[in-house]
């Protein structure tokens, strides 16, 4: 198929060259409407701001632009069927969750998932395994599922509907995720991948090998992360010959917005043309740009720049690590003086996010260096406080599950009186997004540290709303 | 308040004035990675296509820009708490419905409601009890539920959990909803109001009282449907004493993308500031350019404008009834081979949206009308075909119940042997994306011939997907 055709985009710009009068949503009128529109953001983007006409094909149930669009999507990635998102990977990963498991189903779960993952459990009613990912002491953070622990849980749960992984993490690291699909495989299990970091996979060295390619199930991608897609704009990729592809297009079409945007989903056919075109000598630019990057970042006292074991892992990602005292939350207050904004900071690190430049793109990595290194002239060095590893258990359930949560009472204790009890609420500092505890999970002492640890380093969370009154919510009748 | 202000929107542009580097999602890196950025619609709107960053606020907890922009729209609108919405009225629908109710609930629910209400329910497992509206014989569609069947229907059912209803209806119809709100009140139930297509109400005269103002429990409007939103930006307003504001806020967070769309959100900051600055003159300077538009289409002998009854109803929807033997799909073709693109089509009729113009704007609706002159020029002059009324059941349950549906098998049936069987598929003409059959209903003989009628005529479907090859689904066992 011809990749470097852009059948919706070209569509919507036969569309807007027509000069048509609109007597339909939405009401800006391709912009005729909108303040802010001579000038400004709004400027030309309204012009395909567009809805369900003759041409314009419709999202869900697709004949024309956007069915041939989505085709050129599953071409590229080599996978039955491919879907437009523009709810995010949030409405992929509950489409995919829901499609595989009913009520009371067991699913085995990495227990650092994206919170969407566990809120399609919690609509599936399913009973959930979660699998403890390995913490990496050097990294300080969460790293991958073990394949041991994978293995384990097959064994222990062979009824399970499914096993849903993490891949890419957030870090970028990695791990052979092929071995756990076979296992999975093997054992007529299906394999949902949250792959939202890793759509540029595809592209080859120096990436990793993307998941779809690994013969996963059912892949969701958010485009918008690191291709030039809008924020929204996200892939799902079907390969399965266990799942129904019925099901996933069913639940798409319930979770999704009956008036999809047009520019999101133009922006997702134009990134898959992008990525398409992606050729070797782009990827070895690119990296040669990120050496150069870490080389200098390196240079500065203040940060250690981390490095993937075996150099495994998605080189877009640059983490650098604390080692003057302050905490990566601070330490990204100090760039964002610089208007330098990075994805996330821990208490320990910092994350970068690349962008995926072409061949001879310029973008400013120098000079981003130059400044911080100004904003760090000085600080002290210290060696990095050591968080304690949370040995938890690799295996476990929830103390009570998600139908009988919804019969249940809550109340409010301050934190240090909330050990034992179980979690009414889930507790995620964001960014990452992933869970500390989830609803309907004991607060052991250990999470309970853990808690207390963030809060004193200035992490924000959602859920938990009473954290900064030094209050939680538990369940009352445990 | 000062309702002038824009809180969100001036957020991103401050922070798009710093020129921040970008080592963070979205990919484009603020555009700069995207092809046809240089010239084309996404010129400008990527520089605010930002995410979750230091003085962006997050929608998902909010404590800064985004939570003093939801606080104006609901002191705008005069309730408790708004809520902006990045996936449609769809997202909002969902979430009141999964709030109001659980597994095995009844609920009171106007039968032709917009299919994400029957898709909250079926996801919630509730037990719907469907009340017909009533046909409305010169316009040839449905239009209200009745006060009556409302009356009888809580009489039967005073155990409902909610009152589900639709106002206005597509084609602009209203009715006295405040009386249907104070009979469920005094029975305790909550009034859940899908007012997508009346966000702008508020304005007051010529435009009939919004639910808002009439005291119903939650009330969604599309924002991007008559205000100047971008496609899939809504409100959601919570004003009940009976249901749970934290449910509603769980569920919008649970449905919604985890990274929200900032152009589509600041959209609505813009929307609410637009229409808080409508006035009179605004009101009288539109009313006049509408009946203008009108007063021409009425001279078109193969048009007949329609008027609502007692003149209640949206003044910004024309809906003109085909006079020439022609379907609505069939002139809404003519209309386009002009560049004149229309909501939607119906077998007899074309909808009309008009922009909400104020004081001296210029729409081009004489230079429409001529157009549709001359495309009409000469075109036969014929009595309309009325069709037959449906007379279904005013009050009505589905014959198998959302939880027993999915252990069923189903089978394929072609469409004249499927009388009397249950649909194990909802099927939809699009638009107006109202229900004709809903999966679990019974096909009586008056659906099936009201479908084969609507194949004949041309319309488009969602759902159905064997229709074209004249077949059907439904459940085997039954």
């Amino acid at each position: 198929m011809d990749q470097s055709r852009i059948p919706l985009y070209e569509a919507l710009i036969s569309h807007a060259n027509q000069e048509p009068v609109s007597f339909h949503v939405p009401g800006h009128k391709y912009g005729h409407l909108s303040p802010f529109v001579e000038s400004g953001p709004f400027s030309y983007i309204l012009r395909i701001d567009a809805t369900e006409l003759s041409g314009l094909d419709d999202l869900h149930a697709p004949e024309g632009a956007i069915l041939e669009a989505e085709g050129l999507l599953a071409d590229l990635y080599k996978v039955k069927k491919s879907y437009f998102l523009v709810n995010g990977s949030t409405v992929g990963n509950l489409a995919m969750v829901m499609a595989a498991c009913s009520e009371d189903d067991v699913v085995l779960v990495q227990r650092n998932c994206h919170k969407s993952i566990l809120n399609a459990l919690n609509l599936s009613k399913a009973r959930p395994v979660f699998l403890e990912p390995d913490y990496n002491q050097d990294w300080q953070v969460a790293s991958e599922v073990s394949f041991s622990t994978v293995k384990q849980a097959i064994q222990l749960y062979p009824e399970a509907k499914a096993l849903i992984l993490t891949y890419p993490n957030y870090y970028g690291m990695v791990f052979d995720l092929s071995k756990m699909i076979e296992e999975a495989h093997n054992h007529h299990i299906p394999v949902l991948v949250d792959e939202a970091h890793g759509a540029h996979f595809i592209v080859g060295s120096p990436f990793p090998a993307s998941a779809v390619e690994l013969g996963a199930d059912v892949v969701v991608q958010s485009a918008h992360k690191t291709l030039p897609a809008m924020t929204m704009g996200s892939y799902l990729h079907f390969n399965s010959e266990i799942l129904s592809l019925d099901k996933v297009k069913t639940y798409l079409s319930m979770l999704q917005s009956s008036s999809p945007s047009y520019p999101i989903m133009a922006s997702l056919d134009i990134s898959r043309s992008f990525i398409a075109g992606y050729e070797q000598k782009d990827a070895t630019y690119l990296f040669a740009e990120i050496q150069g990057f870490k080389k200098e970042l390196e240079c500065i006292p203040a940060l250690k720049v981390l490095e993937f074991e075996d150099h495994q892992g998605d080189v877009l990602k640059v983490t650098v690590q604390s080692q003057c005292g302050y905490s990566g939350f601070e330490l990204q207050s100090e760039f964002e003086r610089q208007a330098i904004y990075t994805e996330m900071a821990d208490p320990n690190n910092i994350l970068f996010i690349l962008p995926l430049l072409k061949a001879g793109q310029h973008y400013p990595l120098e000079e981003s260096v130059s400044k911080i290194k100004q904003a760090l002239k000085g600080f002290p060095v210290h060696s990095v406080k050591r968080a304690r590893e949370i040995e938890g258990p690799k295996i476990s359930e929830l103390a009570i599950a998600f139908k009988e949560m919804s019969c249940l009472e809550e109340k409010v204790l301050p934190i240090k009186m909330a050990g034992q009890h179980v979690c009414s609420e889930t507790i995620i500092p964001y960014p990452p997004g992933i869970p500390l505890l989830l609803k309907g999970e004991r607060i052991t002492i250990e999470k309970l540290d853990q808690l207390q640890h963030l809060l004193a380093s200035g992490a924000r969370f959602q859920g938990g709303s009473l954290l900064k009154q030094g209050l939680i919510k538990v369940f009352s009748t445990t």
